[in-house]
């Protein structure tokens, strides 16, 4: 509710907001730290300081005890409603290689992989193919016309590709063809709902040909296909918030969850924190009054349940902290789209800590950035899409409700 | 939600509630005090043995970031969905000055304004007339008629007055006439939305009706409109929670949204802190059992950005304590409609302390009224608008919910 009275009382000026995702930071206590979690084990004395002149809280990114995938956690903090607003992983895959998906595509991710002479999984993946390779197999696969249906098929990375239809009629109610594991063959094409009749007839047709095309190639043979996801029409952070919004990241799927929000992609030169910083700086510079920032490697790490990297990638960001104070943004905010807790080695549920540092806040109450102070931070807990609202807020972008 | 179910819940007995409001209370740390808030700062021995005695908690009047007028500021906290319940400020003017609005009357405010010989707008104040001539300005346009529009004009102060159509098929989606600047003409009446053609030609013909009757007078020889609201059928507190409510409150504003909320007006001899306590007494001892006493000046010396003045009037309302707690009320809340911190000048989207005395309470908790007590009170955070809730549950207001 907080966030559709944001989008009503939004301003098209006022000050400028960078958000600065560490993926996946929060975390719980990890026995070898003396049941300190990594922000509390890292040493951040320039986050330390942001924590003292703003302020804290946590944000729950889709609700109490609900885990979420990447999605919905970063479109939450950019102000969806991450329940209304849910987009599958193939469009996502589609977006994140800048491919302009239109409303009612269909898409799909793709794996090349290996199949014996039975038609068998060998390896899910063929080994990793390199993405010369994978180019090539898409190059082969292009051609491939459907009657009634435009197919797009383009590369990702490795032995990942995605395929995107696009007709009157489709649907996304289509079982993954993947069957998860080796030693058993690719599923048949089937309907998850009704209606859907029509995208299992142009799929299947699809899979039948590309299989023709593949079936002497190695060590790709074959492919696997997940992730249906029919993509529609999706409100921009400019429709929602009157923003000029751009995105810093350094891999395919956050640029195409900002890039469904309507953000601008800058490209990082080095391809890390330092040029990430950099692409910010020019963003803001360009005249974008928001700038979504990614730290992957809080996640990997934490997906790893390697407990000292995290702390290590948690360092690094800091160190990154006054680059970032240098930009000149009006308002900082520094948070994660979910936790991913070392021990579990999983996104989790709990809830994010966050930082807003700029406009004017109930600043001194905190004196670093870690779970435990950001429980009791002056911004207390709330959920991820009523983050939007307080950067508003705190960069005089929002109207006074009311007389 | 929860004043909903409190709705169904209440009781037509049980105790007394006394809700005193420090208009924009909330404030941020002030760097000329070292950081503290104005509450943090003053002297509140008073207030201090309530909070020790009572329940501190924050309440947030219309959402997370959102910065409410003083409409739903006071709305929320009197038990409205501050969404649902807008009210316009033509409406909230018109219910200042006792005037007894009906559903679907349309009510806007007048500024007398002075125009030179082209209709140019010179003052739009008209140098601030007495209210003598103002009232004088009103006995001149109350004759005016308009087939089958009901109109009537009122004074208010100065050089505002309001003026009500009253008639079928009436609606508010008219723009303002008033230019905003000097310079300018007033502004032609226009339709802000569909459905609006009856509206138009009603406010066009009393217009053209009363620059004719003013053209000739000085200072103030025209007039501007603004606050174009229809106003539909409000329920009451005695609706909604079968309370028996009054007001005391020095300003008409206020006076408009308590008598909007079915609250009979107390007015203050003499008009002032001491006057008001005063007035509250005698509507405790008419058999009132929600009496909501405004005080006013915490707001207007935060929107001066005056953070000793605003101290000043917070030991006033102190020192008034005493007074209130020797009224009898069963339950005493003291809390804001929203922050007003000095160094914004302005309302804010900032959590509003709330401090609950009487009834069964967590006590004990806390040791001052302020800000940061209050977000780590007993009550927590929460919703204006279960701030209802919370009171009549102290006052055994609420019967249970489910066998």
């Amino acid at each position: 509710m907080s966030s559709d009275l944001a989008s009503q009382l939004s301003l098209d000026h006022g000050g400028t907001i960078l958000l600065a995702v560490m993926d996946g930071v929060g975390d719980i206590p990890i026995p070898e730290f003396g049941g300190l979690t990594p922000l509390e084990k890292a040493r951040t004395p320039n986050l330390d300081k942001l924590a003292s002149a703003g302020a804290l809280g946590q944000h729950l990114p889709v609700g109490r005890g609900i885990t979420p995938g990447s999605g919905p956690g970063h479109l939450s903090i950019f102000g969806y409603d991450p329940v209304k607003y849910l987009v599958g992983r193939g469009a996502l895959a589609a977006l994140g290689i800048d491919f302009k998906l239109q409303h009612g595509d269909l898409a799909a991710r793709i794996n090349f992989c290996t199949l014996d002479s039975d038609g068998i999984v060998l390896d899910r993946r063929a080994g990793r193919i390199s993405t010369e390779l994978c180019i090539e197999l898409v190059a082969a696969l292009k051609p491939i016309s459907i009657p009634g249906v435009e197919v797009f098929v383009e590369p990702v990375k490795e032995h990942r590709a995605c395929v995107i239809f696009r007709g009157q009629g489709l649907s996304e109610g289509i079982h993954d063809t993947d069957p998860g594991l080796v030693g058993e063959k690719p599923l048949e094409i089937t309907a998850s709902a009704p209606g859907a009749e029509l995208a299992v007839e142009a799929v299947s047709e699809f899979v039948r040909k590309a299989s023709l095309i593949l079936k002497d190639k190695s060590p790709a043979n074959g492919l696997l296909l997940r992730g249906f996801a029919l993509h529609e029409d999706f409100p921009t952070l400019t429709d929602l918030f009157k923003l000029n919004p751009a995105a810093v990241a350094l891999y395919p799927m956050y640029r195409g969850v900002a890039s469904l929000a309507g953000m601008e992609q800058y490209s990082s030169e080095p391809a890390d924190l330092d040029g990430e910083v950099q692409a910010a700086k020019k963003a803001l510079m360009d005249g974008r009054d928001f700038v979504f920032l990614h730290h992957k490697y809080t996640d990997s790490s934490g997906e790893d349940g390697d407990h000292k990297r995290k702390v290590a990638e948690i360092e690094k960001f800091d160190r990154a902290v006054p680059g970032l104070l240098d930009c000149g943004f009006d308002v900082i905010c520094i948070t994660g789209d979910h936790s991913t807790p070392c021990p579990m080695k999983l996104h989790s549920w709990h809830p994010v800590p966050v930082l807003i540092h700029g406009g004017p806040q109930r600043t001194g109450w905190s004196g670093r950035f870690t779970e435990r102070e950001a429980a009791a931070g002056a911004l207390g807990t709330f959920n991820g899409d009523e983050l939007m609202p307080l950067m508003l807020a705190a960069a005089g972008r929002l109207a006074k409700f009311g007389a």
